[in-house]
């Protein structure tokens, strides 16, 4: 089965995902910079979000390039992986309305987590797939920058409960970790 | 004519339709626990939703994958079926909302009903078509699985009315019936 | 220039105008028979406008797939359109809440006016772009069925003011006779 | 790697952020005349942003169209402008709603400068990432008109603590400036 229409779809549901958050940037009634303020951590919690769907969009898309077809389980994998994606509007929303209270920070850690989890089982179904797609598990390897970044979710969430911006840190720490898209793929494949 | 364009639309309705549910996820304005709970069963009930919208694209998927050309009453059939899946947002949010209260999980199954009877026409109009569609005719056969949903949904409307959570678990039995993509089509095609 | 972009453009903006109309159906807080009543004229106005949009997008399909190649011109003629289209939602709304009180019926009739002549505008920047066009030129002919259904559009506009329903049967009226795609291009195109 | 799938994101990204803005024109509860002036400054901020948001996506349609690949800068180049660009709903929103104040009206400003500042950024990363891009960088030169619209967002925002009006006018200006799409990729290249 053909991966184009896979891509499309995600696309479109990742690019609804970026784009509906904003809708949380509520309009302020007054025009005056005092107005404002109450939106700085909202804001905060937008680019962080953003720079993480677009991160998922970036490997996502270098994940797919590398392959040659889908399986049905494949389909249901890279679903299951949109539901959690699609929850980050609202950990997003949570967090920046509760100026980084502890709950809120440590929910959007854990959906963070379930995405992870989430794109390590598409990983899994794509590379066991089929042979074709063997050039693509031989760049994954062991994956030692997804496990990482698991374990440091999950490091973020308990920090949170220690103090909410510890959390914070962690989940800024890993975007800019991810912030270079999957190398190992890019490579291997385009050298094969 | 080609069905690119039509395969095009309906991946950007459906994936629309399967992210603008999370919008009903209102953000909490506590930060504690509590608030989340009454936030359960919008939750519950934006699962079964996702699941099933994910379903009908899935096997709107494979049935057009399966498919040469489409006629101008195949763009119609296939409108018809957007309206429905179109509405399942808003008898997620009623269903949900509410509770799972008796009424709200009937219009919900009505819903699902009227949907699985869209899909039923958008088959029969592209199994119709001409003859190049033949072997996805053949590929659904009787489609005994679609008649038995049909069936099914209105016999969780009724039950909804013995008691809501009979209705639900109609509904979720379904969706799990369904959530192996058709592989009817995938084989007869593939083997072709 | 290609056209793909400009229809994937053209689809994703379509797609997200037929589906953010439902959000103006608002889930009602009772889960009554009687919570829903309100909802009536929502629906009926959701269900014109559904169809409208349906009914432009399969235009749409239609005329670029007479179309070989597109013009800086032809972009802005097309923005046009889709400008006037993304204007469907909110007379959608104003109308449906306001029980198909005059003053919105008339505004709605005058979106779908502004659409018709946006949707000739962009046809005759397609038609005059170059010779490759002539095939799309000679299909569409005098386009009396576009004409007609601005004149109609106007009446309506005015008989909303006698009557809003009145109003609403003419439009009611249009969409019926727009229902089977334009078979002019369909037919001239494909045997030529 | 190819430009397909960036192309279509971007345009699902562009497709979503030119049509939530629509959400902002909320629905009058009056069916009266009078219920609709106050939507007059919403619609009007409307029209100049779906202008805008409009002459960004027939650039980047033309920038793109130029490119023979893109590298994984050019994937985070492209993301930054989506970025800002998502900002444009939320201070169209915020001048329409307070009748193009000051404040609003230099914030709108604002983010006009940093995308065509993000704009700038990928034309960058895209005329230096290889030598198949020259066509490209041949085509842009200097850049000109990028850079007098930059140093005109600037002016229009400092004029706007002047007279919000004023700042207003020079968007206004800056949008009709670029109105015609960019003539220089499409010759260049196209006689190329």
């Amino acid at each position: 089965m053909g991966k184009t229409r896979l891509e499309a779809f995600s696309d479109g549901v990742i690019a609804i995902i970026i784009t509906i958050m904003v809708l949380e940037l509520k309009v302020p009634h007054g025009a005056t910079l005092e107005a404002l303020v109450p939106l700085g951590p909202v804001l905060l919690s937008y680019v962080l979000s953003f720079a993480y769907v677009g991160i998922y969009w970036n490997n996502h898309h270098h994940l797919l390039h590398a392959v040659q077809s889908v399986s049905g389980g494949v389909l249901w994998a890279n679903l299951h992986l949109l539901f959690w994606l699609s929850l980050i509007p609202f950990v997003t929303g949570w967090m920046g309305e509760n100026h980084f209270a502890t709950l809120p920070v440590a929910a959007y850690g854990v959906i963070l987590f379930m995405s992870s989890v989430a794109y390590m089982i598409l990983v899994r179904f794509l590379t066991r797939h089929q042979r074709e797609n063997a050039a693509l598990a031989r760049a994954i390897g062991s994956d030692r920058k997804g496990h990482a970044s698991m374990a440091l979710y999950a490091v973020g969430v308990a920090l949170a409960f220690v103090h909410p911006w510890l959390g914070f840190a962690v989940y800024f720490g890993v975007a800019l970790l991810w912030f270079i898209p999957d190398r190992r793929i890019e490579q291997t494949v385009h050298t094969a």
